[in-house]
């Protein structure tokens, strides 16, 4: 009987449906599972060719030396179910069926004979119909676009597009993904036992969640109260209007529901739930590497008025506490800062800020100024901001929010050492802002 | 007496407080003019150097041979009021003063020095405390970042951070800026001189104007009405809240005044105003290359149904159209379109849809189903999606504006080729949704 397990972690692959034209998906898998730098045993199926991409090709499964842990599949729909008998046959684990043609578009009994077989032979499948998956730690692409950064996120996704949007911003800011996987039809695998296997899964910090419809409410909410406390997840769930319902019954056959009783539960289980697919992106990174601050007083150390300000409005629109500094703070602050500087909450630092004077000013105000977290400001070239924020979380025991913008060069410098580094940096202040507003909304705690 | 076009457009440039140390803003910003590939005559200024950066150095502005149109003063603020005697003397036209140490920090008197020496000369200042400005059209960088990539959005702003960030994203996207100007204190030149200057400005199509208070309410709504017509301009305006009122003030001095006033002023005179950074970056670029539709009908074209749900539960929140398709339409669509695909709106070509098969849903659509516009997501790596959308833009009626998400290496290619063309692009439906209904609710002429 396969798992997940056997999934994410397959020591051997086959491609069946492999291809040597570039333009065609059972290429552009193989490719990216020979890119990724898969190190397991990699065989094309392929009876017409003799290699492809430099590897041996086979005519079948069956024709593959060796124990095959896992299938991905590309070959037409009507093929698929008797593949997957001769896969059980063979000991396959686990399969992946990229192909599209079963319910989908009408096709419900192929897809049964489909689900009949996995089921004979105790095969887990991920799909049919589905943009297939990708999981780090395992060099393991089996989708597109190659993604090869590893991170702490895992992104488990209704919309093979959103999965790979996702990737894509986390691989271009070198903050990378744990894994990433595609639902699909959902004949066997389902969001929960994905949301299970990666809640127990040591890479995974964050789960990022896309989902149309939920087909079992009571055990949506019974997972969810289970995982929640241990891992956080955050939900994009479209349908929210009547248009957007209609849309989702024509993609996925889902039923949207209600959606304020969605929003309920959500509220219930302190789940995050993302308006958009920035959200999405920005709290499942947040709470990939972010603990929740004990409170929610909040500092902000800026080296621009403008983005002190945006921060401030944002933050009282979340129900965060820009609240004003203490004497003593004030005090403090002015015996070791710049006259030029503006004492206060929103704390600018001005211009002519390098990053020793944000080192200054957060060991100052840590002491004595009662906030529960800072959320700094970088808005102009400031090097060496990275190692700052690295050392002052490091000694401080409240937690930084960092948000980085206008610094041309040096930005993109430092942004990638922070990220690097596992500090998740914002690329504007209302980004950053609302992402501490999740957090501080979660139930997670508050050392994850 | 000088003029903005004298900043803008100036022949010749001196730099006083040029530096040869790399940290310094007197050497970031001359580096900047030079690399920016400034063709005019540069002067630095130092009375401790001979060269710097390989440029001649003069010991004041009246041993600079020749004439002078624009000075950039990044001295200390005690000796700019003289400084711009000196160069009222000479027949300076402009000046751009960086330094800080006026009205923002109390020295008001100093503040009001400069102000009279300028009005002496007829010296036009930009500043001071500011952060410069960018006129690619002038290829003259006298900011930071350099930003040289050339477009059709000005960007003013009373923080320079925003500017900056604006400008950079521009860059980044290949999209690029036509001017970029940090206001400061605005001891002469104030956002609305600016904004007028750039609606007559032929190198600008949309103006972006970050600003924190408004001094005198008869003249922005006198301006705004005879501007907004003629060129779009998006405003974000912080101090929403109440202690974003107060960071506003410890800020810039302005008075953040009435949200609730300001709101409906803009609503009277259509103007496009922004929620947040992002959104005024988009909303510009949107006016910047679009045509406002004709009206709210939006046809959703997508090669992913989850990204086509998130557009449409946005269109429906922001008043947008998503109508359903009538008979005739769906029937013409049926005849040129695979089977697989999902016929309606959102009208899902599906995953394995090419640029061919966009062309002909929405050359088919274009003709009978009475959408004022198209929506096209590009959810997949698509080749070819920039050649379609500019043959498309050219031969229908109805505008196209394009998302592009998921498609790593094709969708850097697509959108860079999209970018360089004028066209749009959005990263998520959403963000791209938003632009059109700012579009919608501003009162530009259709073909601006």
């Amino acid at each position: 009987m396969g798992t997940l397990h056997d999934v994410f972690n397959a020591r051997s692959v086959a491609v069946v449906g492999a291809s040597a034209s570039p333009d065609k998906t059972g290429h552009t898998i193989l490719r990216n599972i020979i890119d990724g730098g898969y190190a397991g045993s990699i065989y094309p199926v392929n009876p017409k060719a003799e290699t492809i991409l430099g590897l041996k090709c086979y005519p079948t499964l069956t024709a593959i030396p060796g124990s095959l842990d896992l299938v991905v599949v590309v070959v037409p729909a009507k093929f698929v179910p008797d593949l997957i008998d001769e896969g059980g046959r063979k000991g396959v684990k686990a399969a992946v069926v990229i192909s599209g043609g079963f319910g989908e578009i009408g096709n419900g009994d192929l897809e049964n004979q489909l689900k009949a077989a996995a089921a004979r032979h105790g095969v887990r499948v991920i799909g049919p119909n589905c943009q297939g998956f990708n999981y780090t730690p395992n060099k393991l692409c089996a989708t597109w676009p190659l993604v090869k950064s590893g991170g702490s996120i895992a992104v488990i996704s209704q919309s093979g597009t959103v999965a790979a949007a996702m990737a894509m911003w986390a691989a271009e800011e070198d903050l990378g993904v744990s894994g990433v996987v595609a639902l699909g039809n959902k004949c066997d695998v389902s969001e929960l036992d994905l949301v299970e296997y990666f809640a127990g899964d040591p890479n995974t910090r964050s789960i990022a969640l896309y989902i149309e419809g939920i087909r079992d409410g009571q055990a949506f909410m019974k997972l969810m109260r289970s995982v929640g406390g241990r891992k956080p997840v955050v939900i994009l769930k479209p349908g929210r209007t009547e248009k957007g319902k209609k849309a989702v019954a024509s993609h996925t056959h889902s039923i949207a529901g209600s959606d304020e009783v969605f929003q309920g539960v959500c509220r219930q289980l302190r789940l995050a739930r993302a308006s958009d697919v920035t959200e999405l992106y920005d709290f499942t990174k947040a709470f990939g590497s972010l603990r929740r601050p004990g409170g929610r007083k909040m500092l902000v150390v800026t080296s621009s008025g403008g983005s002190g300000i945006l921060a401030t409005d944002t933050a009282e629109q979340c129900g965060i506490d820009v609240a004003a500094l203490d004497d003593r703070t004030k005090e403090e602050l002015k015996k070791v800062l710049p006259g030029n500087c503006v004492i206060g909450n929103p704390l600018d630092l001005t211009g002519d800020a390098d990053a020793a004077r944000y080192r200054t000013a957060v060991e100052t105000a840590a002491r004595t100024s009662g906030a529960d977290f800072f959320f700094l400001i970088f808005g102009d070239p400031i090097p060496g901001a990275a190692e700052v924020v690295q050392s002052l979380r490091a000694t401080i025991p409240q937690e930084i929010i960092v948000c980085y913008l206008g610094g041309g060069e040096t930005e993109a410098i430092e942004v990638r050492k922070m990220h690097r580094g596992g500090i998740p940096v914002f690329p504007t202040p209302e980004r950053g802002v609302k992402a501490v507003g999740a957090l501080l909304a979660s139930h997670t705690s508050e050392r994850s």
